[in-house]
């Protein structure tokens, strides 16, 4: 489980302020996960996701001091553009990739949970349908939605989807599966505070593309 | 016809070089050709093209006066990767461009002729799906060719297309076609030629995607 214990996220703090630095350069390393999933297909999901984590980068270098937290870019967007906003910035750019984060807490979730499906134990794409359809499902179009369910035919066998999450090294499933639920503590904290933050200051868009 | 005739292609010289510095300028206008497609979904080809654009340029800045032509990076690529090329650098970035720009000459091209299905004659789909099969087909798998199949019933209406092509000008269907045809010249020779340089110098390949 390399991949993702090597790049664990920080406990948040009570206050549940995420610190933007600390935050991006953990989630930098998400994107590498879809390379996991072993076909070229998703490496255009990687871009985008990329493109979400360069965006709100580029806006925090512009004045570290003054974007320390995630909630202080999105409340000066709020200010700087008027009714654009929340439409535009890194505001969107964390709209979208909270979303790519989701479908894969709950992706992993899933397999730490074990659902599965009985008559084909070594495939994924019930935990996949189950990501999508509670992540992002909703923000996607009809056309959109058949091209996942394309794409979904791409989608690894479990055992090798495992084995790339653990670099290739041969880990026992048992652990691999333990190693992912304790990465799933923090992880799955802080999306849950992105996604209380978007609610409480009336960010969240449901538009589809 | 803006779009296309506000950025043509320079006639070639009679060697058929092609200048690198000004190639790149007009070919950074062709990724807009993908919005007049309207739907959102093919945002993600444009990214694709706009990223093999920018890494040919990449390649170009590090020293313009070596690199005067696209042949001059292709022969440099090659004494400097070994067996790696063509498989890398701004020689697979240009491979996969002008299967890109081929695509988008074939489906103009199909409408200059007037190709179209009599019982949908305000669809695009035949145009596209010739185009596509002549340009790209080939290079995907077929779980990319299954996506192709759903992205296609997000192609505009006929008339939208020529109008976005027209940056929404009300342009007569002739004048449009018209002008299509003339900046059809140059840019089918450009095309053309990179094709005839990548099988010069043996540097095209045929895996898939
Ligand atoms: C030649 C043949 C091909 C034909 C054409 C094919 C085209 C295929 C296109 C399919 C869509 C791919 C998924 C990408 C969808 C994206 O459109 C959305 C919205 O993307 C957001 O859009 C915003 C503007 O509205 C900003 O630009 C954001 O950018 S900004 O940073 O600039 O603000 C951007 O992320 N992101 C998403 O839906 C996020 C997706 C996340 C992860 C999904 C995991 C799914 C895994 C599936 C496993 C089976
Ligand atoms: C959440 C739900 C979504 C689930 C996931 C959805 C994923 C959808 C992915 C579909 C594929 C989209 C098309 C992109 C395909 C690309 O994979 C290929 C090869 O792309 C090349 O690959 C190389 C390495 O092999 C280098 O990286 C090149 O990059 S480099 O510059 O670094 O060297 C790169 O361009 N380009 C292509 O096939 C080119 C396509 C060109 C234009 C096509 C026009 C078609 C228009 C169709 C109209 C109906």
């Amino acid at each position: 489980m390399s991949l993702l214990m090597e790049n664990q996220f920080c406990e948040l703090p009570p206050d549940k302020a995420i610190d933007t630095k600390t935050f991006l350069d953990t989630v930098s390393h998400i994107p590498a996960f879809f390379d996991c999933l072993g076909s070229k297909v998703f490496s255009i999901i990687k871009s985008d996701i990329n493109g979400n984590i360069t965006k709100i980068r580029a806006v925090y270098v512009t004045n570290p001091a003054k974007y320390t937290t995630l909630e202080d870019i999105l409340v000066a967007e709020r200010e700087a553009h008027g009714a654009e906003w929340p439409k535009i910035g890194a505001t969107l750019a964390l709209m979208w990739l909270k979303r790519g984060l989701r479908f894969i807490q709950i992706l992993l979730q899933s397999l730490a949970d074990g659902d599965r499906d009985e008559n084909n134990p070594n495939l994924i794409r019930v935990n996949i349908t189950k990501a999508y359809e509670q992540a992002l499902k909703r923000y996607h179009g009809w056309i959109v939605q058949k091209i996942f369910n394309a794409a979904l035919l791409a989608a690894p066998y479990r055992s090798n989807f495992l084995k790339a999450l653990s670099k290739g090294e041969e880990v026992k499933e048992e652990d691999c599966l333990a190693n992912m639920r304790q990465f799933l503590v923090n992880y799955t904290a802080t999306i849950d505070a992105i996604y209380e933050m978007y609610t409480n200051l009336n960010a969240e868009l449901d538009y589809t593309v």
